[in-house]
């Protein structure tokens, strides 16, 4: 499976009055990593989404469980990848490091959403395409 | 246990290309209303962190599970409470919903830390004092 | 002219390292705020938009002067209103202050953007309707 | 002067429902530019305001002029400088651009702000110090 490997620096505007990386910015980086490797495999999101006539990768679940802090000027490590395809959603993984040591576990559950006029949200779940898949597969 | 219940209008700036609430701002959201349900009960956090000796309430994990989208101008209600107290930690619970139908339910588990010099982080989980939850009582 | 007058309490996520009011975070306030006052004299954005054939208020010009800081558990005031119509846009004006003492004057200039197939941005400038601007009479 | 070239692929979470660059979001990048440049040069934000008992770069103000719109997908270049020393102040530009073409230009007012306890705000304004200015001189 692809595996995104991102390097970032904690920079003055990450971080809260506690001085640490301020927590709900990690899931900003999950959504933009979750972006990324679907850019790196030759998928992007605009483009698949018109191809396929979806609304987007809407989220059904994103959690992170937090082991240490991240300080200002620290570098910091994330890797990014698909864990689970489940049919119509898919389960992305995001660990964040500093040096081996886990700081941050990251999980987001997507749908593969297409549009359906009839239902009240515009869009439903449909099966994950085989050729999407394949994409990630390296 | 008290409840903090809030009003939101979904604004354009909570909104992502997808025309709804982009999902990194819940995780803003529940930050805020956990510092608001200590400021509801007396106890903002500057004081009682000062008071304690404490480095704050750092997040062990956050979830957030979606049910349904939030669009730009809709009225959502959303209502936060500390759902459990676990000796050195809490559980703190928000739900958003629109008209009784639940959009959004989120958790996160924070620490009671005080600062401990002796410690990497600078800080430890300490027992969270019984007259702090004693505030919550109502 | 129709203002807008909020108060706010400066909280945790607000903030930075410095512990004051991060100064992009401002430019947001703004954001909805303007979007705020068009709610207020019964413009929706999403609406007015819709019936104007509107590409929306994009930004010619944003700028802010600041004057103090504001520190957490500070409350503030902000008062909004549009300064002035210039053919096709029109400026508005943000003050930000603490019991009296100005913190943040802030204005924006954005442009009544009707869609227009035949510009590279989709979009041109169009002169502001008497009618909308009647709306912010008081 | 040192200049800092950065390029930018504009992400989903960049954007708004307009489907282009969210205009606060162009202060968080001057924000963090501002930071790297004194990176690039070799003097870190923290080192620094401890070396000089400093409180800080407070704004004094900030600007900026949009001239085109960024979309999703697009790759957009920002050129950062110290534009001008002014005794206790300094001006860093950014510009924002695509292929040549300028979308934003961006000012921000920065002070020397060192500790003062004297004063209500807890710091004061100072002259720059020379070997400050002499790093940032290629």
């Amino acid at each position: 499976m692809f595996r995104l490997k991102q390097s970032f620096t904690i920079m003055f505007s990450d971080c809260d009055p506690a001085k640490i990386m301020f927590y709900p910015r990690y899931f900003q980086w999950f959504d933009r990593a979750s972006q990324q490797i679907f850019n790196e495999v030759g998928l992007p999101w605009n483009e698949t989404w018109a191809q396929y006539d979806m609304g987007g990768f809407p989220l059904v679940d994103a959690s992170a469980s937090f082991k240490a802090p991240a300080r200002m000027d620290e570098t910091v490590q994330m890797e990014t990848w698909i864990d689970e395809w489940r049919g119509r959603t898919f389960v992305v993984k995001h660990v964040v490091s500093r040096d081996g040591e886990i700081l941050v576990e990251g999980q987001e559950i997507r749908v593969w959403a297409v549009h359906d006029a009839s239902r009240p949200a515009g869009i439903r779940a449909a099966e994950i395409p085989e050729e999407i898949k394949a994409k990630f597969e390296v």
